[in-house]
């Protein structure tokens, strides 16, 4: 598929992140007015609640879009979700009739905030990226025992918490937790000093269900992706993770990119899982190419200093796809609601410049990474900004995510303390 | 504190479950109506969304129970919390002058049907109970390696599944899953074997967080108790928990008892944890009784016939109390809401019959438990229904919480059919 036209001319270029083949859904506000729904096109934002109010987008009898998050759309389903795009399309194709009512509602991103794009519902956090899976193994098994027994036969999953999950931008506080080291003697409370990124997409549930849905059906019911940063307290999981998995590690905040990229604007970069090592049962099989190739990168920024690149893979490296994740989750009969949001798991590619969080790239802190400043990081540092990219490349144009990021802010002195 | 007397003859005998000292709140219908706010009153439900829009209830400026959830007053705070208790006492004593406008508004229990008494934002599952941690360990690690290294320093949780959350009455369907026995050469996707109970309490917030809190404000955050049955599928637990802990084996459901038990019913029932076995770390101290002397049953009836009480223990044998768990489920930063569910973990005594779940009971299935009315049971059967009940007994008075009860109905011949 070649870029489509727009009227908006700066949706129109190679490496604009949003042209008219993206269309990404997201929430935003300007100034001190309330936050709406919109749509990126360009470097504008199509006010879509606007547009509703006006008439120039009208899906069905009652509003979708007179609230700040995309859930309302989600749970209309497929068929409206193909309508709204369609008709976005129209209104901001080349020589588009209706461009002297659109172009009013444009408004410039860059004086824009962006908040939350949708209301999570649940969020579930997966272990399914080999590469990385083999690499924590490694270190905390030994290459030997690196990979669990169950892990290439289901998509290791656990429910992480929906009220941690914030908006890129939102600044992260490095937590406190109880840690214990190997050697000490008795566990302390104190900051965590391993604090991590982990590299994910995050798959967005927008068709509900209640019993076991096919990957297929699983496939069908996905709204949409957006970048996904995992942030990992590891020290603090080292020492509570066994035997019932990680908990206050991953509870400070998981942070997502602000624009929702629908499966539509996805489909040309549609690509397979990986050859299997070991055949899955029928019910979990890939049905086609469920995955997508996404190029993404990671970069880090200490306070006030250049970025530098730590990690450059591609979406294409994880062992299960989304669809399949989300089949894995309702075969217990696991009810599923539009805006529950599924961690793709950390995605390390084979080689050690591909791997997707600090743990990896600097061995669990035996290697450390060099940055172009100078200095390196085996962990983050207070005030480092971590930033996530990511673009599928097509013919001629990109289809982009928004960065992904996150300033990591030092603890507090006394986290019990009232101000 | 002795009987509290109410003017609904039925709450005056000593072994009503719901008394004047109790007053629980829950959500009911009566035939087609929609579901309403209630409080249990003997053998009645006051209709407390009517009481309100009748202006006999009125707290805040704008309605609480307009909703079919009790979430709007947990928003409100301990104030408001003691505020309704205050109007409700009054309104119900023995002697009220309102008696005359309050008692159209009361409506036969046995004639409702009981919902879920407020929706559930995240849901969180303990594992807090030391005999069943020991139990469960020295089944699947060995006697020496019983409790994890971290189990005498944290309360050790895990992420659960909200959706999942039931009322009691609801039907439970056996699930599929992907099972592997040791000796199995390869996992296969099969209804789940050893579908099991855990007997718990779940504390529910109502107060939100957004930071480390201590264990007196947590205490002071929950607004009330219920039952909770945290249905668990072994074989597929077995298979998918290491090494991220329960995912797909805890996601059917999970059923609460319909009434909220308030924390200000159960006060005269407040008992200190037990003595430390270790020195908690201070952040996590208890700092006065925040456990309850609550007497536990578990019942199992096959279809047609009586039940067997199966286990008996008592709520005082948890060795962490909601408020603890509380507390270090926020050490983290991670944002709490009105309407958490924190399960306990499953609470087992020290002796066999006070064992929480089938696994402990059975010893893995190795020790078949006898039942009255013939046949023995290692898991729960087909048909099988499975009762909680908890009371705590006050001088001539039983603060109870309602029969905490799911039948399991047989598995899906095809869960991938569709009806």
């Amino acid at each position: 598929m070649p870029l489509m036209k727009s009227w908006v001319e700066s949706a129109n270029s190679a490496d604009c992140p949003f042209p008219l083949n993206n269309l990404p859904y997201g929430v935003f506000s300007i100034a001190e007015a309330e936050p709406h729904c919109g749509v990126a096109i360009g470097d504008r934002i199509l006010d879509v609640t606007a547009a509703e109010a006006e008439g120039l987008v009208a899906l069905t009898d009652m509003p979708l879009f007179d609230v700040p998050f995309w859930n309302e759309l989600m749970e209309e389903g497929p068929a409206v979700w193909a309508a709204l795009r369609d008709r976005l399309i129209a209104l901001l194709s080349d020589g588009a009739a209706e461009r002297d009512k659109v172009e009013p509602l444009l408004v410039p991103m860059a004086e824009a905030e962006l908040h939350m794009p949708f209301a999570v519902s649940e969020y579930t956090d997966f272990y399914a990226g080999k590469n990385h899976a083999v690499n924590v193994g490694t270190m905390f098994r030994g290459a030997e025992n690196a990979l669990p027994p169950n892990w290439l036969h289901i998509p290791i999953g656990y429910n992480g918490r929906a009220s941690s999950v914030v908006v890129s931008g939102t600044e992260v506080r490095r937590p406190w937790g109880q840690l214990k080291g190997p050697n000490d003697e008795k566990p302390r409370f104190a900051p965590c000093a391993r604090f991590d990124i982990e590299l994910e997409m995050g798959a967005i549930v927008g068709t509900p269900s209640d019993g076991p849905i096919t990957v297929q059906e699983a496939d069908d019911h996905i709204f949409g992706y957006v970048l996904l940063n995992d942030w990992s307290a590891r020290d603090i999981q080292a020492w509570e993770y066994q035997p019932l998995g990680p908990f206050q590690a991953k509870a400070t905040a998981t942070t997502i990119s602000p624009w929702i990229v629908t499966k539509a604007a996805l489909e040309p970069f549609r690509t397979d899982t990986p050859a299997r090592e070991v055949e899955l049962l029928d019910h979990i099989k890939d049905c086609g190419p469920m995955l997508y190739n996404i190029e993404l990168e990671v970069t880090l920024a200490p306070e006030g200093q250049a970025e530098t690149t730590i990690a450059r893979t591609n979406y294409k490296q994880m062992y299960y796809s989304a669809a399949q994740q989300l089949a894995h989750h309702t075969t217990s009969g696991c009810p599923m609601n539009a805006g529950d949001l599924l961690g793709s798991g950390t995605i390390s590619g084979p080689t050690k410049p591909e791997r997707g969080s600090l743990l990896e790239l600097s061995w669990g802190g035996k290697e450390p990474v060099e940055l172009k400043s100078g200095g390196t990081r085996t962990f983050i540092e207070d005030n480092d900004t971590l930033t996530l990219k990511g673009a599928a490349r097509g013919a001629g144009y990109t289809i982009g995510f928004g960065d992904c990021v996150g300033k990591v802010l030092p603890a507090l002195d006394d986290p019990y303390a009232r101000g």
